[in-house]
């Protein structure tokens, strides 16, 4: 969040050429620039955050495989597990499975719950899901971990919600962990530090553009 | 969006339990199933679509480097341009240098508006980083291109919306293109395929923890 001032130079430049628009954009952003400084220096604590990524627009498992990336740039060593995709490879996973040491990877779902139509298989999936995502959130070594479509799984109760609150918040103090899907249940938002709700407003398919590799897959 | 239909044994097992909870599950996810597979096979266009992310919440870069790995998975060159940021190395820019083949990475920025405070500059390394996403809009082997935080360099006035989207309409025809930032302007909303505005619901920022490596940078 620091970085050096313009150069005097410059400055000097932007004055004379007359306009005065370069001025003006400098003392707004010098005000801007000062309630930025004030918030920054009253958010001092470092610790492992919630983030969950949830609504019904696009982006949320994108956003959640962002951050593993993000995770590995700064060398953590990082743990996906995939609740409710399965059926179809996705390119994150063929990308991810590339590098074991700095990612393990778990697709533990058999696609989506309206292609399998079977609650009791769906459960035991869902269970044996949060067996690995427990495993995770009891070792340290992992840096951030994404559970990618939990809330799904929460959302049609194939887990219990405070035994997942109660084994988030037992997880190491800098551990980061990022869940994904529509329908994050109230009281995972509230045990979260981070939430955004992903609100379309437009969407390919419904121009009749179907799913495209890269994009959605 | 095909995968095989559950066993039958498990089935009988599910109804044999006697509560009939599978047996609702299992007609809900049917119906459920034939108004999506109707949707898909309404939606059979393949080509390149231009999705924006926007809006106050968290997840808007991070979505778009998820879609970037995401693409590089299914063995597509990438491209990636970064407008504003530019001033602290991220994960991201990291991870993604150690694949110069698979993405070429431009950060262009100089920093956050409210940092640099000098609009002349400003705008002449935005129309920097644009020449670079020009010549990858025109430049075919690249499957998906990502423009990072280009809204906001549209939203200050630094680029023409008008030429930006011209360049993205004469683009090949099967590249993605991927555009975050906050405050996109309409004119290129109304360009767009896919939009999602990221409506925050909290952020760990407000309750005094500061910006975390692998979560936000």
């Amino acid at each position: 969040m620091t970085q050096e001032t313009p150069q005097p130079q410059l400055d000097t430049i932007a004055s004379a050429d007359g306009d005065g628009r370069n001025e003006r954009h400098r003392s707004r952003m010098a005000r801007k620039k000062a309630v930025i400084d004030d918030k920054i220096a009253q958010a001092q604590r470092d610790c492992g955050v919630i983030v969950i990524t949830t609504g019904n627009g696009k982006g949320k498992s994108s956003s959640g495989f962002g951050m593993v990336v993000r995770a590995m740039g700064h060398g953590m060593k990082t743990g996906v597990v995939q609740f409710i995709k399965g059926a179809i490879p996705t390119g994150e996973e063929k990308f991810l499975r590339r590098f074991p040491e700095e990612c393990e990877f778990h697709v533990m779902g058999e696609g989506y719950t309206w292609e399998t139509q079977d609650r009791t298989r769906d459960i035991a999936k869902a269970e044996a899901a949060w067996e690995q995502a427990r495993r995770m959130l009891r070792d340290p070594s992992f840096g951030l971990v994404l559970f990618d479509e939990l809330n799904i799984a929460l959302k049609l109760g194939y887990l219990d919600v405070s035994t997942v609150i109660a084994d988030l918040q037992a997880r190491p103090e800098m551990q980061h962990v990022v869940i994904t899907g529509r329908g994050a249940p109230q009281a995972l938002v509230d045990a979260a530090d981070t939430v955004t709700d992903m609100t379309p407003v437009k969407h390919a398919f419904a121009q009749g553009i179907r799913a495209q590799a890269g994009v959605e897959m």
